[in-house]
């Protein structure tokens, strides 16, 4: 019997996958995420999703923010430098004893500066397990985007700049929402606030009011003013991350648009990004670390 | 008969004077902001804070948001380079014929990049009475700062920075609000902030995810977090807006915690700027307004 259960478990969703062996029979979702559910909550909503996949005692590894201090059980964090994921995961005790839960504890830095990451570990290992000995940077795109050094099968350093919640927040609750609504997309004016804010990102924040100043003044598209805030937020991102990114091996691991959108600004930079789709990475991560028990 | 009432009619607040001619005699408030009302709320929230001034007719002298589209009545902008306010205003027709009711207009820059703003033009005028023949640039700091060149009783050009509506929106609104509770703050770390943003503008984005790592991992205090958000984002707006206070003369108006921020961090790169109260240079314009009808 090598069936088992690989769990995706995050701040605002669940997802759950039957495997046997390395081999994927069926997935499933809800909205059961961390933020959602109190301590005894977890494994109800666990059981919603997956009872009739229980025919005895099934493996379950689980990453993610169900990891967390808020989470169903803390799995204190790895220290950089460190392999992504390791066989030392958090067993959780279940009332329902056919359930074998583990959870992949999330990464910690210490130094240069203070960083945390949980899940992201997991696609890194999936990374490691799809190119095999890959040495370069990883970007995971996201809410909280995060660059990993990986070297000799190791989490070198890393380092998160929180991009997607910035736009979404500008873009949502700011005076910008009457000037951003809807969700088009135009990849000229795109890159061009991505090669400004490159090249001068010391007026980041003077340019934002730009576009609501452009919109009352000439009447500025919204799919132009979204198009320049996201390439002005990815354009500080690569500002920031310069060192990360030039001239290095990288790879993208993200949801599909973000994904895109980071890898035409990095393209564009001279870079040739190589791109592995979110769950992909995080389903083979989970595989890596359930070999290791 | 010389009394007149003086109007600062914002986004969020209505703050009424009655004044006899340059003296003030009395002020009341109320929460009726442009954001609160429609086009037939606006008489009635005034009604009901001067109803009792009203022995005849009465000169009103309006500024802010009250003229925006969505206001009173559209007191479409003046185009710099212009004075910041002139005897042109825009009458509104009242119900209640006591009412003598005019609106400061707002002013607009085209070239070379779209920027508005209303209210604060004619803080500028009252900077203008207040220092005869300034010639220099003014300090507005607030929800969104403004950046002014003043000269020769002109505003030549000015610049937005959406500073705090921006420290608003990531202190409350993102993963960063579990780690910057309260009100506390801490000049030291506020400086060091303001330096190594305008030393390291680039950085400015990935810097932020560190104040929610610097808590977990280290326990780091909310007052110091928030002191080091303050201090990034007026750094950044310092480094966006270098050209405007290097070597100038700078008044700041304001509210008193951010005006004192703003001269904090500008003392910090030589500067020395004056100081006047945001409340009495309102009163100032308004009065430099209506001397001019």
């Amino acid at each position: 019997m090598s069936t088992w259960i690989a769990v995706d478990w995050g701040t605002t969703a669940l997802r759950v996958t039957l495997m046997d062996g390395a081999h994927p029979l069926d997935t499933r979702s809800s909205g059961d995420g961390m933020n959602t559910l109190a301590r005894d909550g977890f494994e109800p909503a666990l059981l919603a999703l997956v009872e009739d996949w229980l025919d005895g005692p099934m493996p379950v590894v689980a990453c993610g923010m169900v990891g967390a201090r808020q989470g169903w059980a803390e799995a204190p964090y790895a220290t950089t430098p460190c392999p992504p994921v390791t066989g030392r995961m958090i067993p959780v005790l279940t009332h329902d004893r056919r359930l074998e839960v583990r959870i992949v504890p999330g990464v910690r830095q210490l130094s240069p500066h203070a960083d945390v990451m949980r899940g992201e570990e997991t696609q890194i290992a999936g990374i490691l397990l799809t190119e095999k000995d890959f040495d370069g940077v990883a970007c995971l795109p996201g809410t909280h985007t995060k660059w990993a050094h990986i070297s000799a099968g190791e989490i070198v350093s890393f380092r998160t700049v929180m991009t997607g919640e910035l736009f979404a927040t500008i873009a949502g609750q700011t005076v910008l929402r009457h000037s951003l609504s809807g969700d088009g997309w135009d990849e000229g004016p795109f890159l061009e606030a991505v090669s400004d804010a490159l090249s001068r990102p010391e007026t980041l924040t003077a340019r934002l009011f730009e576009l609501r100043a452009a919109d009352l003044l000439h009447g500025q598209s919204a799919t132009q003013a979204r198009s320049v805030l996201s390439g002005l937020l990815i354009g500080a991102e690569l500002a920031a991350t310069r060192p990360w990114w030039l001239g290095r091996d990288v790879v993208i691991t993200g949801a599909d648009k973000t994904t895109r959108a980071y890898a035409s600004a990095l393209r564009a930079q001279g870079v040739r990004p190589r791109i592995h789709p979110a769950a992909d990475m995080t389903l083979a991560g989970l595989r890596s670390a359930k070999d290791k028990i």
